[in-house]
């Protein structure tokens, strides 16, 4: 096998005069090396070197050795770097040291960093020292490499060097690694030695060729040990990846005081501000700036560190690192993360990669990167990740303060809050009408804590998922809400609630963080939503960018509000039944539902109608002539029933009946899975009389708006849980009919659609049927995943975790959908719909239209609009306008 | 419009000697003017006449009004038969009298059935008279032409009419009605006329040709009546198809008394022997045999009627019926259903149909006729219904006898049973032991019921649906079963059950009707099931001619005795769950449950694994080289744990826990949707164990029959509830990995093979990159409908009922597969299955596999076997061998 492998293809050479890479080949040089090749075209002074590519290290894994010729090509590119330097490795004089670093496509927990001054051994330091004129800082640097070579190469545990270390410090009185003198660092290097021979049976090598092969290997071990490996099994990168040895000559950070290390940010990562943000140490090496062990000074001038900045010490060596990262960010159009060594004023970049930044950092650098013309719009818009812009809505957690976890859920909805438990809905709002700030404790919400849960500023429950009453509800309201936090007991009697080591009570303050699903103990402070001039200016250019429409799903007139300030074109959801959870309308509800007959729900339909349409006629008021679907009841009956014998006894006592019978009809109505149960159209078409009165609620909205205000909507009436095409006329004929009699009644035409959910397989699957009889088709993504995954939200997480974390998902599915499946049916269906009937509308109205992956996926559709709660508007604009970019480039 | 219709082929002639239609033309003519022309053509004596077409009906729905032309075509055909039968309509002797009749494709209640004697009025009435010198006859048939006639063609209430003839009888003291005499049908003709003149303000017609329009309006009409369009409505006929009218000159039953009327089968429909089998009436006409106010006489000799029948009194009459019925079934190759009349001893056909039969019936005809060299034996399994043959293989009640519905509920698994109500299971064994029949009522049922269900005869409950766990258990058992009896209530305490009319108490009898779902009040008799010698023959035939291999679905040695009684050729289904539900065993399998590690559900998963591979040797020593399909464990956890309060306390007594404690685990794995839930591989994945044991079990079998019987066991093993490719892949190395290290464990080597159920959607979606990895597809069809429907099975019965009378689906889509979404599914995931595995095999293991039509469906697919509980395999075979057939022929 090793003859048959190229080793004349694996060394890439990299020099201010000679390079054979870039950074296009990340996967066969890894992320360090292709860059530094770059950096090394770009006349960036990075000190020459050469990069081993991943192909040897997929070689290595194979065959447990390095290609036969290896050694000899290793040898020939030390001997270029040794002309191109005039240094010689293991030479008499004018010594050429090497570090040895991994680095792969990604960077990656558990795989080796660097071994730095390899090629030092007891006869060669003196000739370092003399160079130099610094016997220290030789015998420091040989310190360095064995420490690093013992630990990394040779597997022995760094405690044991840092505790020869400790030891002397204590001896010796010491306090810093930088004060040891001459002898105490002899001193310490006999002492790494002994340790060496001691546990690893060999002595260090002395032979640099030894020392160089030997920090190659371990860089390609690296990439087997088990951290590395669970790690890619985690995050699903293949094995097959490999790793690339990046080999290059040394500099010194540690030679004198105006030699040091550093690393820094082209732009501040928090915030976005163009300044130089990192920290450097001076008279140091490597690891020091991240070992804690001084502490590392800021790099540019700062209030709080007036005089220890580079900018204010070492104005020189900062002025070359402002020149570097200009260059740098105007050739990779991002902002850089950078790492670089100063040897005697002189800087050298040593990495260079893209820096990972807040959502607001990130918004203003697009912005401004393109108003300092280095990046497009379209590119601007492409750097910023659509998902995280939603944080910027929120109030948000300070970062920089003490956070004590009481218990960590299922993030329902974004956002910070800070308040007072409270265990009850009723109270939650006593407390909150006294201007109490209160977050309500629940094991599970229902509708009757509609009020409380309004009165709150957060909502924290033990049970149900993401789809759960609280969840939804949450959302809709956009306040922050923790679910399922499943190891909290409550105790409603003694109003506590522990996590097993710690219990609150009543009024004790807890933080929610609904944006990682994290419960912290007491206050923490926050910081308000800010949606900054960039941020308009990207939603601005997005909207000039993206083909698909944007709506909101929203039923409430401060839903709408919201959402139409986001910019949304219109409701793409508008769920009826959450218009009937409202206190004064809960009652008629519940009485349709417990009405022994037709006559007796009409009765009570009768007194539901007149919320329904001012409900209607509010919304249609705010939306002006702004499209909006209207979905038909959707839940089963029993989610309005009470369930506590508490709500039961009250419930019956307000509508005169006994509970008794509460109780017979609630086990009637119970069901064994209700998600697949009797809903939807099931009930529309057990029930007309209920779509009936939806309709006619509908069509004296519109009468009544269109007497006041001159205006007429044209509503999308939309029909669930279609399954077939009979289903779907069957439903569709009566509510023609009950349209067409109001019609005559009120000497009036209504302009409407009629349209259906697309959200069972069934459905999917008889779309060129379906679509013949409909306007519109609304994907409803949520349940669609449900049923094709056989699969219940509320029930998920006991494995779901689990299944993203084992790879069965890549992302939880309800999260981004799932393309394979759902999204092959959404493809699939949208495809035969449009072909049966070209006129056609088709949206996406499930939470995945709210999510950046999955627009990307619609928006590669036959698609014309996506429907997402109001605060993920932002999101789906920028996302479809990266999807339609993404789709030009391609 | 009117212009455009094609009037001169409006009408289809049938005579001996000139025949314009035939049987093939039904669409046209209708199932009875088709079948006259046929007979017409075979030289069967029919009455001339001829049809009028179904398209004149579809003209006269759309226009109200029959086409221009029509009235002189129809003039001419029957001046046709005024040539034919050298009689004259209207004539002034020899009276040509007409009957007209309606005949769709199918027949259908609520279409006009006949109107006789057109062509009569108040002056040729006489002329009748004269001819057959009897003026009782003549007026007899114009009293009958005026009745249908007011009823049919003018609506007036048929009530009104006999009325009139129920006074005169009251007033006269006579009591039947051939035996007015000729004043009183005179005085009967004046009130009929009086009556008409009342209500429908014009008297009756006298002119025959006005008599004959009316007639043929009315039938078309009567397609259009709301009785006739709700049976459309609910069987899915279209409107378009129409009807035919057919116009026939008169023969007389009512002549004299060698005159007279009937209806036959060739052969006996109920138990298929080879005698005609029917009824007749001499003097007289149409209705009367049916009409009930005679008693109409047997047309074979038989035990009970000696000296009555046809046969013996008019043994000329009778042979020529039987020379026609065998003419018939030579020629239609099938059993017929015959109408005639008799007039003066010569016999004519007016109509004639295939006949319905019961199950025995059918499969005796079908054997005799090839024997007879009537048939093929390919046409002959044509003849049978597959469906129904299992009622062959159940005790069933005898249908001549008084029965009293006590409720009436879904029939979950077929049969009669006749036992003595027991409220619980511990009662039923020890009654049963004492050697009685007992009925196990319960609300519902669960594992620890599961000897009293083995010691029941049938079972019964209020609660649950067609999956149950008495449904699942009973139809296993092939023990009647009757669910969800809601409007029964049970008093445990009282050991009582009423219907809120009845009550009954323990120890009353009462009769399960499984097949219907009935439950009668006391004993019925019931017949013991006789698999027949033709039988047996059509299940030879079958066998000679199916491309399918028929599996069953079995766990315990019973049924798979049974299955293997019925030939199965293997098992396709072996639901390991259900050895856990068994006495001894759900005790360490709740223990596991329970267990609060992982090492708690080792040590009980080592009391279980025993038991497992008790059962597995026992079914592969049964099964010697048959193969059979292994799923490891499907259902979630908490379907094994007890429900209510005693048996919680009983089970903490048991194994030494706090009931607290398990009301907490119970509410921990309490789920929203347990069909969606932590079940299948999903409980497989989170823990490993338990699927280890089972596969170990497996071996430990395999091995310990090899030892014993030196064969060895090659078992399929099936993961369940698979979504995706990567989530197999997890699952099936770790049952690798278990196997391997039992193979170096035993020092044996395993032959098996692994695959999976393809129950969900995206399982469906994902079979190219899941076929990858499988050795198997085994299509669960029961949930993959649940899934792809949206649709629980337990849940449905609140609007299914509804949803299959609508139209929505023609069948329950749990009992025959959805070929529009289901099978779509089925199809496409095969197909895809098979061209990324070659070596794929691939089943079908649901419910449908049992039921012909998807059989027929499912035999065009891909797939290489059906797999179905063990009473379902006759149908199995029957149905693939028809679905062969069709396909050859097709």
């Amino acid at each position: 096998m090793s003859a048959n492998f190229e080793v004349s293809n694996s060394i890439y050479n990299f020099s201010l005069s000679e390079t054979d890479g870039d950074a296009s080949q990340i996967d066969l040089l890894g992320g360090k090396g292709a860059n530094l090749a770059e950096m090394s075209k770009l006349g960036i002074n990075v000190p020459p070197g050469f990069t081993i590519t991943t192909e040897v290290c997929n070689y290595f894994m194979k065959n447990k050795a390095l290609p036969d010729n290896l050694e000899d090509q290793i040898g020939k590119a030390v001997k270029k770097l040794e002309n191109l330097t005039g240094r010689i490795f293991n030479g008499s004089e004018n010594l050429l040291l090497l570090s040895v670093r991994s680095g792969g496509r990604i960077s990656m927990p558990g795989m080796m960093d660097s071994i730095l001054n390899i090629g030092l051994n007891d006869f060669n330091v003196g000739i370092l020292a003399k160079e130099f004129n610094d016997e220290r800082f030789a015998l420091d640097s040989y310190r360095r490499l064995i420490q690093m070579y013992s630990n990394v190469v040779l597997g022995l545990e760094h405690e044991r060097f840092e505790a020869v270390i400790k030891n002397k410090k204590r001896m010796d009185g010491v306090i810093s690694d930088a004060e040891f003198n001459i002898e105490q660092l002899k001193w310490i290097i006999n002492a790494y030695k002994n340790i060496i021979e001691r546990f690893s049976k060999v002595p260090f090598p002395q032979d640099p060729n030894e020392q160089l092969l030997g920090a190659i290997k371990a860089v390609f071990n690296s990439w087997l040990n088990k951290r590395a490996i669970s790690y890619r099994k985690i995050n699903n990168i293949p094995d097959t990846w490999g790793t690339g040895a990046t080999v290059q000559t040394m500099v010194y950070g540690n030679l004198n005081d105006f030699s040091g290390t550093g690393v820094a940010f082209t732009r501040n990562p928090s915030n976005g501000n163009k300044e130089l943000y990192g920290e450097y140490l001076m008279n140091a090496q490597g690891e020091d700036v991240v070992a804690g062990i001084r502490t590392p000074l800021p790099i540019s001038k700062t209030e709080l560190n007036k005089g220890k900045s580079l900018e204010e010490l070492f104005p020189e060596s900062y002025k070359q690192i402002k020149e570097i990262s200009s260059k740098l960010e105007n050739h990779f159009k991002e902002v850089q993360d950078i790492e670089f060594t100063i040897q005697n004023k002189e800087v050298f970049l040593l990495q260079t990669r893209k820096a990972k930044r807040t959502a607001q950092a990130s918004v203003k650098i697009a912005v401004d990167m393109v108003e300092e013309n280095i990046v497009s719009k379209n590119q601007a818009l492409i750097m910023v990740d659509a998902n995280s812009i939603t944080d910027l809505l929120h109030p948000q957690f300070e970062d920089e303060q003490n956070k004590t976890i009481f218990a960590k859920a299922l993030n329902a909805s974004p956002g910070a809050a800070v308040g007072e438990i409270v265990f009850d809905a009723y109270t939650a709002e006593k407390e909150a009408n006294k201007g109490r700030k209160v977050i309500l404790v629940r094991e599970e919400t229902s509708p009757e804590d509609i009020n409380g849960m309004y009165s709150s500023i957060g909502i924290l429950t033990t049970k149900g998922g993401m789809t759960s009453h609280a969840a939804v509800v949450a959302r809709g309201m956009g306040k922050p809400c923790i679910v399922g936090a499943e190891n909290l007991i409550i105790n409603y009697e003694n109003k506590t609630i522990s996590n097993g080591t710690t219990t609150l009570n009543h009024g004790d303050l807890i933080s929610l963080d609904g944006s990682l699903g994290e419960v912290y103990l007491g206050e923490l402070k926050t910081q308000p939503p800010i949606p900054s001039d960039e941020f308009n200016q990207i939603m601005k250019w997005s909207d000039e960018v993206r083909r698909l429409n944007v709506r909101a799903n929203a039923e409430t007139v401060n839903d709408t509000k919201k959402a139409l300030e986001f910019n949304a074109e219109g409701i793409g959801l508008c769920r009826t039944e959450h218009m009937f959870f409202e206190g004064e309308r809960i009652i008629p509800m519940r009485e349709m539902i417990m009405a022994e007959n037709v006559q007796g729900r009409k009765r009570a339909l009768a007194k539901l109608i007149n919320f329904q349409i001012k409900d209607f006629e509010n919304l249609f008021e705010i939306l002006e002539d702004k499209p909006i679907t209207i979905r038909l009841l959707d839940p089963p009956m029993h989610e309005f029933l009470p369930k506590s014998d508490v709500e039961i006894t009250s419930l019956a006592n307000a509508i005169g009946i006994l509970p008794s019978y509460i109780n017979e009809i609630l086990l009637k109505l119970s069901e064994s899975n209700p998600m697949l149960g009797h809903r939807g159209v099931r009930l529309g078409l057990t029930y007309p009389e209920i779509y009936k009165m939806q309709v006619e609620a509908i069509c004296h909205a519109i009468f009544n708006i269109s007497k006041k205000k001159n205006t007429i909507t044209s509503p999308e009436i939309m029909i669930p849980l279609i399954m077939n095409a009979k289903e779907l006329q069957k439903m569709k004929t009566i509510l023609i009919e009950t349209i067409q009699n109001l019609e005559k009644e009120l000497e009036f035409n209504f302009t409407y659609s009629i349209g259906t959910m697309i959200e069972l397989p069934s459905a999917a699957l008889n779309s060129v049927e379906i679509a013949k009889h409909v306007d519109f088709f609304s994907f409803g993504t949520n349940d669609l995943t449900q049923t094709t995954l056989g699969l219940s939200r509320d029930d998920a997480s006991k494995f779901l975790n689990d299944y993203v974390e084992n790879g069965v998902f890549n992302i939880d599915p309800f999260v981004s959908i799932d393309i394979e499946s759902v999204g092959k049916l959404v493809d699939l269906s949208s495809k035969n719909g449009k072909e049966s009937n070209p006129k056609l509308k088709v949206g996406v109205c499930g939470e995945h239209a709210g999510e950046a992956n999955s627009i990307i996926f619609l928006n590669s559709l036959n698609i014309d609009y996506i429907s997402c709660s109001p605060f993920r508007i932002p999101t789906a604009r920028l996302a479809s306008a990266q999807a339609e970019i993404l789709n030009q480039n391609s």
